[in-house]
Formats: C-alpha cells, structure tokens, sequence
C-alpha cells in the first residue's frame, strides 16, 4: 500500500537556492486531502483487479500521481497571488510569508517539478500521459480565467458556471482517474469509465461547496457561512435563483446584491429568497444527479475493494458537512 | 528551409477565453531573435551533415524548437512582472498592457504551451527529450533567483556571477542545441560539442552584454550608456573591478555606489576606474575565451553549411554593437 503523504515527503527541496525551493516544501508540507494522487492511484489498483494482476503497475502509477499533486499545489500557488488570499491550510500563503515575485517563480518551478515527475512514467505511455496531463492543465487555466471573467461579468448562465467548474475542478479529477488507469492497463472503456466518475464527482463536489456555503452548519463548517453571498460570488445557487425567480424576487435579490455594509441581514436576506424559490433543493437535485452518474460509472468497472472506496467516497460526498 | 517567424505566427491563439490566449498571441508576435529555434534547427542540420541524409530530421525538430521559442517568451513574461519592466521589444509588458494576474496566468498557459509542443516530438526521443528540457527549465528558474539574491547579496564573487549567467542565459542555448542534434539522430560526441558551444557562446554574449553597456557606442546600440551603472547591477565589469581593485581604487568605486542623484557624473566617473583598472581589456579576454572555446567545438563537428553558419554567428558575436 503507498502512503502518498509519507511519498510526497520523500521529494528532496533541501537545495540551492534556497528562495527558490524552500516556498516549494513550505507548500507541499502543508496537507491537504492529497485527493488527486489517492484517485490515481486507486483508478490503477481497479483496473488492476486489486492488485493481483500486475503488481509493478501501482508503483509506475505512482510518479504520475505525484506529478498530479504537485500541480494542483502550484495552482493554488498562483491562484492565492491572484486572489491576494491570506491564508491556505491554516498558514500564511507563499506571497504573504515570501512575496509575489516568490510566489510567481517558484510556482513555475513547481509547475516544471510536475513534469519532471511525469517525466518518470514508463517511456511506452508518456507520449499519452503528456498529451492528457497538458489537455488538463489547460483546461485548469482556461477555468481559472473564466472564473476571472464571470466576476464582471453582467450575464453568466448556469450553463456557463457548469462548464467553468468543470474545467476548473472537475478535470484534474477526471484526469487522475484516467491517466492512473491508463499506466496501470486499463481499457479504453474503463478509462472512459474513470474520467467520468471524476468529472462527476468534481461537479457534485463544487455544487455542495456552494450549498454548503450557505445552509452548512456553522459548528462543522469550518469557514463562516454566507461568504459567497457577502462577496456576490456567481455560485450555482445564485445563478439558479437569478434564472428561476419571479419578477419581484429578482428584483428584491438584484438590490441586495448592491448591498456591501451589512453583512448578517444580507446573508440572511438572501438565504431567504433562495429557500423561498426553492433553490437549495433544486441544487441538492443536481448535485445528486451528478453523485448518481458518479455511481453509474462504477458499474462499468472490475468490481473490487478499490472501486468499493470510490463508492464510499462518493455517498460520503453527498452527506459531508464540511 | 523552414522559416521559424512563419511557424510561430501558426500557432493558433484565436481562441476562448480570450482574456487567457490574447496575451499569449500577443507576446509571440513581438518578434526577437528567435535565435533558440533557429540553434535547435542548425544543430539538426549540423548532424544530419546539411539535410543530405535524412530530410525528415529537420521536420522532426520543429516541435522541440517552437517549444524552446515559447519557453523563452514565458520567461520574459514571468520576469518583466517580476522586474516592473514596463517595455519589452517597443510595446507595453503584458503586466502593463493587461494586468500582473493575467501576466502571470497567460504566462502560466505559455509555459503549457511549450510542453504541448513538446509533446509532439517523436516518441522514441520524447522520455529524453522530456528530461532535458526539464533540467534547463529548471536550471533557468534557478538562475532567476541567484539574480535575485545577488541583488541583496553583498559578496558576491565572479565565480557566482558565471554560475548565474550560465543557468539564466546559457543553458537555453546549449540545450536547444542539444536537443536539436539529439532529435536530427547526432552521436554523444556530438550532442556534447552543440552543448558546449551553446554554453559558451551565451557566456560570451552576455559578458559582451555587459561591455557594451559601459563601452558600446550610443548610436548603434539601441539602450542607454551607463544603465548597468547606475543601477549598481553586479555585472562581470563591477565584479572584476571588484576584484583587481587596489585599496584606494576600491573605496572611491563603493562611494560612487552610494550614489543615486547624479548619473551623468557616476556613470563617467565609474568607467574611469575601469578603464584605469583595465577591466574592460579583462572582459573582452575572457569573452574571447567563451568564443574561442565554442569555434574550438564546431571542429569537432561535420563541416557543412549549418557549421559555417555556426561560426559566423560566434564571430559576429565578438565584433557587435548592439
């Protein structure tokens, strides 16, 4: 069994220069759920049958899992200089500890970390997992600048804000899935089985986060309740209730939307008109109907413990309050 | 014969999100030198001994090419919002024409771009191809941060200075001709002699860099006389004086460092003691020295056209002015 947390410590940051590679370790140090490489690795154990079959296919999955964190690390890099965010997992983030310039660099040494990781898969599948990891990490990017985009944008459909997270989220899942799959041997229709287990379970994902903004509960939450709202952030939640509303209720929510000094009756304003309009089981129907696709791919694949754990994570995903 | 500037412009950029992909088009249509490709392609003709042999080698080298030209632009990109440049190639810096974000994530897009392209090299050469290109960029990242920290440092040797200007400046050039020889099918021997040529012929232009800054003439050479100086940049001209300077040489040239309110004076009076110190006469040597040793590297070569043009290039590079 790999423990990718003890794995990640195992890469060596202690090297000249130290600016560049010390925000490197401080970064990959900090936790996380380590998500990714979990779902790659599980997607090679599946196809594998349990890891009977093929015992070194788990191992070859495993520069590529890597290779997969270290990315999704590097964009949260970026991403919290863009977003000028404080704080990340409890600690000061790489450009308040540091400063932009350490932020910016060795991000981009981050990002060249991950493929000299992917640089390690077998050399018969890199040619693939290069085009893969490329056609995902693009799509992050053009994620992250739609994201940008919808923030001033007058008109975002939820057809919009689907494809954005998508792209921004859903892809790295949906490519874990896949390129741990691919290494380890499976087949195309498994591989098509995998992707879209993660691209679902990324969607459902990012819609409970939005529901969870709002009707979570403050005591398991961890993060105050109503942020999105307070921020006018475009969450499935408010694009539903913009698309859904009635006249007057359009209307009550569009002024609250210019509203920035009162935070408590905002939030609870808001919460008000989307439980009126119904918003939050409208949006617990979609998110289960993407859980519920998840689940369907399942059936597709080798029945064994490892698929067994993405159905426990799956179910989990529906219920979790954080 | 491919027409590198031809092959840049089609690359495609007209796509969405704009705000993600106009920046890009923007800075790749800026022009340059494009000296990486047309190095990456030159080592291909070298080795395949002037196209005679195999005119598919050429084609095959395109892609590692481009990606050399695209992985140069992102640093620019990266660096100028580091460096608050406002101008590159006579227009606005993407930081300035757009905003630091979106430099910093088209930046980000570019540096995938160049492993998209990459990813078309033939798979055989690919898992090596991969690993090389990894070590420059790296190499690279790291030489960005030594210029950093020699900015604050305050004893900083010639030794550093080379290590540094290595890394930043000629490890691109040594590996695009690397990777372009290995590509086009060149022996060790050879792939050993194209990179010790690139390294040494980026040493030399960036010590000549530096001479020209102090000593170039203002009409042909495009930027200010005298900017290195008065910034106090750690060039190998300030680095030799440095070193060769007697006592009382010495403290007049850490006076004149203090200075900031009279550039016309400093400039004037820092050159003074260079050239009494005979530091230009020394940077011109060992600049000779880097090109000496790169024509050593091209007898070690098959002789053809691409060789010739080789040495031209390197005895241009003695004699210009800009």
């Amino acid at each position: 069994m790999i423990d990718i947390n003890k794995e990640i410590a195992g890469l060596q940051w202690d090297k000249e220069p130290k600016g560049l590679y010390e925000p490197i370790a401080y970064t990959l140090s900090a936790g996380g759920k380590r998500l990714r490489p979990q779902l790659a690795l599980i997607a090679a154990e599946i196809v594998m049958n349990g890891g009977l079959l093929n015992g070194d296919a788990l191992e070859n999955t495993l520069p590529a899992a890597l290779a997969l964190e270290v990315f999704h690390n590097f964009t949260l890099l970026h991403d919290d200089i863009m977003d000028k965010a404080p704080v990340r997992r409890g600690r000061p983030t790489v450009h308040v500890q540091w400063n932009d310039n350490t932020a910016i660099l060795s991000g981009d040494q981050m990002l060249i970390e991950a493929y000299k990781l992917l640089s390690d898969v077998p050399a018969d599948k890199l040619p693939q997992v290069l085009k893969w990891f490329n056609e995902m990490a693009t799509g992050i990017c053009e994620g992250q600048q739609y994201d940008v985009d919808f923030e001033h944008a007058s008109q975002v459909t939820i057809e919009d804000y689907m494809m954005m997270i998508e792209k921004k989220t859903s892809l790295l899942l949906a490519y874990a899935m896949k390129i741990g799959g691919y290494i380890a041997g499976g087949t195309p229709a498994q591989l098509e089985a995998l992707y879209q287990y993660g691209l679902h379970i990324g969607l459902a994902f990012q819609i409970q986060d939005d529901i969870l903004d709002v009707y979570g509960n403050p005591e398991t939450f961890g993060k105050t309740i109503g942020g999105d709202i307070c921020s006018n952030k475009k969450t499935y939640l408010l694009l539903s209730a913009m698309e859904h509303a009635d006249p007057e209720s359009k209307a009550e929510l569009l002024q609250w939307l210019l509203v920035s000094d009162r935070d408590a009756e905002k939030i609870a304003a808001v919460t008000a008109i989307y439980t009126r309009l119904g918003v939050r089981e409208l949006s617990e129907s979609v998110m289960e109907e993407h859980t519920a696709q998840a689940l369907a791919q399942l059936d597709k694949l080798p029945q064994n413990g490892a698929t067994e754990r993405l159905r426990v994570l799956a179910e989990q995903l529906v219920t979790r309050k954080s």
